[in-house]
């Protein structure tokens, strides 16, 4: 058994709290057991450069943990003087697995900007951040939406994700920390409600892994994320009803 | 009467919760109105260079504000590449106002990272993080003082602080946000339990001030402070019992 | 008596130099006892991104030391990688200053750098570039009148500034740097001519201060700065007759 | 038919040159189609921080390109303040990829520095990168074999890396630039000689995938590493025989 | 005899290849001796901003060694956190040098970017960024002028670069780098095809020198960059036709 | 005549103020014409890295204007993040210069750090640093010296700098800023008093010089530097007695 008593392919219990303070578009706190993140997004009416005059919107993200999320007190950016390497890699992942679901063209020229910052981490903070970012755009979006009703409402499916791994010879669903640090295989994973990947982070460092390793864990992902997007149903309601719709006025 | 419909003389609705988060030895969420800001404190057992080998310990603080605690989204020091004045300002006050009631010789060799994290900002964010901060600190030294009692138990007074300011012609206490843009004078003000000030701020940057308008905001200001460390024993309860004794082992 | 044999409400030799260097609009070496500041103000056509189309000006500051301004020799800024807060807050509140008496409206869409650089630290460094930079910033100002008459010449009041302290038990007036490092109470006061506080700042970290040691501080600073304010108008003689007048063309 | 008339299944012509430049203990320059890549391997008698005392080595890698590597010229890292997030995720994949085939202790307390600096960039940079490294590496550590023998020695077994995507809806092995820009699915394979996953990074940006086809891209990355490890092979000769090995003294 | 077996007033095999990558509009690899530069020139549509509006063209240099193209391992400047004095030297150098001879009225409101990235380093390798740049600058003027004639042909002269030195008493022409670190004496020199001077760094740091010495320096210099231009023309061949010809169209 | 009513062959007006402020252990203002620079010698009991345990002193330079040191307000390298090409550039000259005279070994594991800053710019700012530093480093050797005599006294000669340079047609020495942005050949020169050269530092941006040219500048040069050098001396007095003697105790 699991050292908190959860099966292997059980996820922890997970919570997402919407309207969390007043002043984003959209603001949510999501738990992932003792994991928990402050998922904010932000309407800014401009794109970046690349973007400029080509009629499209930009979802961007950052992510950030505040000092005492950690067991070891964590040095803030701006005292180190650079972003580490792990936090870009999680900023850029969340901000991918949020655009693949998104007409950015529907939007227009504004960029959504995605914040997620840790209060407290236990595990799987990346993938909790783009399970709660995802409730956060949706309502940002739907504020656009009531205001100024899209062409085609631009939100094409729901998106959850979940990590997998190998910690001693087993398999398991959504590691904690301490699974986590143990672990010889660690994989992100991000689908859609309609059960295809957007993303696939695995990684081996400790050991490799086989093709038959893959499916398993594919599969406890999948399991995992659809009772995510369950989740994250529930909590939106009646506001989760254009998703995926392509609404056009 | 006040857009919040207090009176000129009344603090906001402030509430503390300790033990907010999981990892720190002081953890406590201060709400005061729709000011909310996580404080914790952290202990590690070595000291800045200018301090090794004199035995004496030190209380640094750290402030920040995730993205969105404010009406427009605040760009995070790392992408300013700076942190900007009003923090740093901000910063020194809360470490110098923790300093004040702390014996640091009797610490040892240890420093307290105060870590003041805005969730979400409507004015007094600094001088509720001194007195959220504070409660954070007794927590954590007084997890030490449970494994190893100090030879004099190190705070020797309360701490708490409220801004004050000249709004038109009126003067308030504790400034929501709306009212902190509109004033003239703007003063944060430290004070101890036994009634004696640490530390003064009052800048009369849009129109100076006399002696007569700044007695007045010092007694809005002290009676302030004495709601705030009422509320802070509340808190506390029997934890606060060994502040200010000096106890000895 | 004192170090430098000055009585407890005594002021230090003040000298004020115009014109210092050749290519400011205002230049100032400002000597008070040791301490040694070169205050320029600059003019620029053009503001702050925040100010941009709203027909006002700015006044800004910058406040530097050269590394051997002191004792032991100060590292520079680019070479540790950042300003420090000692100087952040400096900046702050010499900037602070000069803008509560300017009618910034009546400038016009331009800036005013003030730069302060310390060439000998003694003590009372922010003060005398307060009182220091005032001149630097009279002298452009007035060389704008010159050229271009000011609808309202901009200038309200004459501002001067000074430190106090408690060392030991005495209160003391205009702190050296040996008495500075000795004091308990620290204080740092900026008024204007008329009387009224612009700015106060005191703190004691070293130990807290009563109501009635506020009050005798500040009946000291008051004294002391109508002394500068004395050597301010001598130095500026006839120049200083639009002060304060809101002279319209 | 692909646009420099590969099949769909078929890698670009790969050359490995060993002993590219004279310093370095390992220096390799690999050419993928027109990817070029400067790999060289550098070793240094003392570890980061976190591995001090443990008696373990460690591999650490970083990636450039040189500013004309690519179509537009890229600003130069240092002049833009800041490494990029792609540049970070490279070099981490690079670095987690060596290590995960090499015995970290039996190479004792040293650094092995991995530089991959691109020359010339067509796609497949990240890719091309390990599996030069990879020679690198191993021509680095039989310097110090060779020296003074391992007790063990340290690299396990053989790593190779593909992209491997889908193009409209072809799916495709070894992308160049072109193709990679406009790919719906994008996926980096690091694989061992055995057969074993080390790394899947698969994304959806554009589009996301099904099982199917994440399936087939396997099937043609494992293909397309099977033939680059052939050329790794090809190109160390007698080089290679102690590779997992384990050979002891 | 030297340790290479050259004549005091040789010069090392010295070797230009032109079009050595793909993208840039002149892209060169010089060799002197074991000196490995990659040299490209860029050419952007647009000026630094205090040459806005001007009718003028730009040539700016940036100069970089990759990690391992010296026997230590060198830092990048982005982990070092600025550009180190010697490079910033390097660089101003060879874009005076460049800009000495090119009209840059004639080239319009552009800016030849020229980057000089040094593979391996054996001393000499501003020198050799000089000469080698100098063939890069004209296959992109080239290029340019093939597409639309300028006016004015804007390359006024060729520019050849050499080190010489005093190594115990001896005198010698284009120093390695074992030769380079013994020196005395050491002095780059930049001359034009027509024997001018475009620049002179002497430095006699470890022994300062004489006019004599001065005198047979510079003659041994002369005589190196003659041999070093006509490297250079036999590489352009009938490319360098234009070259102070100051054709107009 | 020239815009200052000099001759050619004239350098302006130069004065040296020793014991310019008290901290430092050398402190020179030097004036050169309207340019003016504090010069400061500090000294630390210890070296940088790569002269640890040898035995062996070191002397490093700062250089640095103050923002209205220059007709334009020049930003301050803090808040452009960086320090431009120019000034390392001086930087690393003026520690060139003053390291050739001096014997290292004889001074011990110590450095000395040379500040120039810049008061007023009017041309020649890095020759009058160098001629500047030179007196606050005698000062700072003989303060060593008397406390504990050196076995060898260490400084081996005088050293002076000027520039000189081609405007219109005119060689002319000492060139204040007006004449240097019209120079076509612009040079620094560095002497001992011996008449040996230090640094030669000529470019001809503007248009390539003979030989011819190069001869009479370093004629003028030398005159000049004659010049400077019996201002030093005249400046030091009897402090100048052990230079050169290599005094032994």
């Amino acid at each position: 058994m699991r050292i908190d008593s959860r099966k292997n392919d059980q996820i922890r219990h997970t919570k997402i709290t919407r309207n969390y303070t007043k002043y984003a578009e959209g603001s949510v706190l999501i738990e992932a057991g003792d994991t928990k993140v402050i998922c904010t997004a932000s309407i800014e009416d401009k794109v970046p450069p690349f973007l400029k005059g080509k009629g499209e919107g930009w979802i961007t993200c950052e992510y950030n943990m505040i000092p005492r999320s950690t067991k070891v007190r964590k040095i803030r950016d701006i005292n180190r003087g650079k972003i580490d390497g792990r936090t870009m890699e999680i900023q850029r992942i969340i901000g991918r697995a949020l655009r693949s679901v998104v007409d950015l063209k529907s939007i227009g020229e504004k960029t959504i900007w995605i914040d997620c910052d840790v209060i407290q981490a236990d595990g799987g903070t990346r993938t909790a951040s783009i399970s709660g970012a995802f409730i956060a755009l949706v309502d940002a979006v739907n504020k656009l939406h009531k205001q100024t009703p899209f062409n085609i409402y631009p939100i094409r499916d729901f998106v959850g994700a979940i990590s997998v791994g190998i910690v001693g010879n087993v398999k398991m669903l959504d590691l904690c920390y301490e699974e986590d640090s143990k672990a010889n295989v660690d994989m992100n994973v991000v689908m859609t409600d309609s059960g295809e990947f957007i993303e696939i982070q695995g990684t081996g460092e400790e050991k490799p892994f086989s093709k038959q390793d893959l499916s398993e864990l594919l599969l406890l992902a999948e399991q995992g994320i659809k009772h995510v997007i369950q989740i994250q149903k529930e909590s939106l309601k009646m506001d989760s009803l254009w998703i995926g719709t392509g609404e056009r006025k």
